[in-house]
């Protein structure tokens, strides 16, 4: 594709446009008359670079090259591809559509955001009127893959073959709908809800904190992986899409909902979702369907963890429920036998933690050897606060020997020693277990930083004197086997 | 708490909350007149214990015992809390609430996992209405946190604290409704899309399958960590809740939805909306609550990769494009220097890949080496078919060298050397690089098994011949730095 993309209208939407197509390599021109537009489009950007590079398993190509216009003109002239992101007003966009007509060659497509707005709707009084298409994209654009794509009968095959290699070349996916109707498709969806919720507001059923829990902690969730005929599907069980239908009809009769004006429930209408739905997802039993579901569900939600938000947040509180209840210690103190190896993590294998061979895979080994190192730095004084204060410790060296499998939903624990450690510098060794199969080992050097500097640092007296206890406890324990080996080394 | 959870109703729903009691450890009674029943719970249960346990980072304590019973009242009898999953017909649920009333001492709760019933209508006729409360779940009730708890006044306060510490205590997150409607809260959320998502199909605008990529690949993403609201309140920027409400009132007057019956959209309800919205965000601002948006959104799509599913099946697609034009070799024959050392992994750092100290986290260095022995195997012939037919290998020892951090979005590259191989064995040398800079080399053994018997096995002759070209093309080259190196080493 040669030209640039230009994009009219640079706001959140427009901003995110302009970020999808720098960062799939394209140059990009945008005209948009806020005197605020450049900030705002530096940091949508700003988001876009940190967070979208890390989505794809392999790196982008080369950013293109932006450039902020004076003027309309100046940003499309010469561009592969339009894209229209002004307020939904239709007589402004017929403006801006003449304008941009004006100054591109005839086969330039234009791709509208528009929301609401029919492409028969945006297209009158347009010179080419075939050229102007929605690609309506969901916030943050840069991020989420949906674009509606929706033509007038006035566009051409070509025209729409077109626009969906332009949106499938950014990396996002054209869902070409096939109607043309107001809002499109999601939005019809999102608008019943925002509707019902209006009403619940208003009424004073739930506050908008509620109604998001409600979502978020719910649906919202299952949602994110398979949609509202899939996950009925799976409701309906064995007996099927047709059973879930039968059994849910009646509801549409009875007052669920402010919003009344109902299709006509018939047998034809229950064929046509029915039939509609083995199409869509008939090459999965239900079984199968349950478990890719509930594997969705489980790396989702367990992906909330580590910022503590939604779902996620739910489990952490869970499992500090649970792990005061599992008695692993947290503090030097709660240690009873500082000569002992020292259980630190006691936890199952999900689902999340598995590889293609069918067992916890080599990296999570290592997290749940880093997960031991974390917690016998917590016991030492190296906690959040601590870290917080500026300084932790940076794992410098490790050793792992794999000896056995774990399988998923086992439960490992892992039991720390100290091999020594004082000034900078900490000694661990790890041994994970599965009941009474010792399954791998972890010798690591770990040292104390301090988080400004990012250089080594003594740790504190403190915090070598309680670290001291346990290298001075186990001194006279026999080194491990396997301590001090390198890799490949004969037995 | 002593006594047993009794579970009237065993089929999707009922088995779901038998799965979740058990699993936290309590015993559970159930009765389901199903012939069927004790196989379906079985399946049921089966499905959650090999996903819910490792939601959770530390173990759920030991599970209960489950007892399926021939009789309502043996399984109640006893009980500690009672919970009601029968089909929605009115009179059937009183006449099991008559049935379990009879059988249990006066202070029982009943939980009802209705969907549209208030707590009123299943009152009706009770000795101690005020017993039975509406918790509703959510399918599936052993992963998805939400529970909807509804009482009418009938209910006292101490009861509804009890109800909320049983739900509490199984993990699970108790959403107390605090006004009686038909089908609560979520529901009627759910019931608006389902009947705009029947009028779509009905019409002919969109299939089963087409409605349910616009929510999976869009808003049901968003939905999965902030609700409606929350995520409006990002859209309406900087200039907050009013401005998006003063931007998208209007059309609660066009024609977005067949649902036309909308509230009256005046200053007060946008002043009660945006009042609400503060109280549950306000201590965010936009641009924080962008980050969280989008930290949340990478994850949870970067958790569908592996899975190969609905966002991250779009993302795979991409990176398969993506690797192919960064011209990373898949073959043997594509590695046109065998004597150099191969890149076989060029990515960007995910947010998902970080840790508290803002880098880098050591547990994914070893994913990076993991996917550059993946890409090495690939290359010598053990691809997808070839585990597919019966063959891997595992990794046996790993040597990591800490040396230098990387930070968020930063490219890092994995350039692989063959230190020896052969027979069952391969040595394998990665270092990761971000630009000039030497982050951390990687030294490991891995052996060729049969994933029939998981023990070693010679690999083919074949795969040993591609392996034993690099062996040799690298022979001469001189050891790397830190090769062969043990942990703690003085250099």
């Amino acid at each position: 594709m040669s030209g640039h993309a230009a994009i009219v209208g640079g706001g959140v939407i427009g901003g995110g446009w302009a970020a999808r197509f720098l960062l799939a390599g394209w140059d990009v021109r945008v005209f948009d008359p806020d005197p605020e537009a450049a900030r705002k489009i530096g940091e949508v950007l700003e988001n876009a670079r940190r967070s979208l590079p890390g989505l794809s398993d392999s790196p982008l190509p080369a950013e293109g090259v932006l450039q902020l216009c004076d003027t309309l003109e100046e940003a499309v002239a010469g561009a592969a591809w339009v894209q229209e992101s002004v307020p939904e007003r239709l007589e402004l966009k017929h403006k801006v559509y003449a304008a941009i007509e004006a100054a591109v060659g005839p086969d330039v497509l234009i791709g509208s955001s528009t929301s609401g707005f029919t492409p028969s709707d945006l297209q009158a009084g347009a010179v080419e009127p075939g050229r102007i298409v929605v690609t309506h994209p969901f916030n943050p654009v840069y991020l989420l893959p949906l674009v509606e794509l929706v033509a007038s009968p006035a566009s051409t095959p070509d025209q729409v073959a077109r626009a969906r290699a332009v949106i499938d070349g950014i990396g996002m996916y054209p869902l070409h709908i096939r109607q043309e109707i107001d809002a499109h498709l999601a939005d019809r969806l999102l608008e019943a809800v925002w509707r019902e919720a209006l009403w619940l507001v208003s009424d004073g059923v739930a506050t908008t904190a509620e109604i998001d829990d409600a979502i978020r902690y719910g649906f919202g969730i299952r949602w994110a992986q398979m949609g509202l005929f899939e996950t009925y599907r799976i409701a309906g069980g064995e007996a099927g899409m047709k059973h879930f239908m039968a059994q849910f009809g009646p509801a549409l009769k009875w007052p669920w909902t402010k919003l009344m004006d109902v299709p006509a429930f018939t047998d034809d209408l229950v064929d046509l979702i029915a039939g509609q739905s083995d199409a869509q997802s008939g090459h999965m039993g239900i079984r199968e369907l349950e478990r890719m579901r509930d594997d969705n569900l489980v790396a989702m939600m367990r992906a909330l963890k580590p910022r503590d938000w939604g779902a996620g947040a739910i489990l952490n509180a869970q499992d500090r429920a649970q792990g005061a209840a599992a008695g692993l210690p947290r503090t030097a103190d709660a240690v009873t036998d500082p000569a002992a190896p020292v259980i630190t993590v006691r936890r199952a294998v999900p689902v999340d933690w598995l590889d293609y061979n069918g067992h916890m895979t080599e990296a999570r080994y290592l997290q749940a050897f880093a997960d031991a190192s974390d917690r016998f730095m917590e016991i030492i004084g190296c906690d959040q606060a601590y870290i917080a204060s500026g300084g932790s410790f940076f794992t410098a060296e490790t050793h792992i020997r794999h000896l056995d499998e774990a399988r998923l939903a086992e439960v490992i624990e892992l039991r720390t020693r100290v091999l020594g450690g004082g000034g900078k510098k900490m000694h661990l060794w790890h041994e994970i277990w599965c009941g009474t199969r010792l399954l791998a080992t972890g010798e690591h050097v770990l040292i104390h930083v301090s988080l400004e500097t990012r250089r080594p640092a003594p740790m504190p007296a403190q915090m070598a004197a309680v670290l001291d206890r346990f290298v001075t406890a186990q001194a006279g324990l026999p080194l491990p086997e396997g301590a001090g080996r390198f890799v490949g080394q004969p037995r």
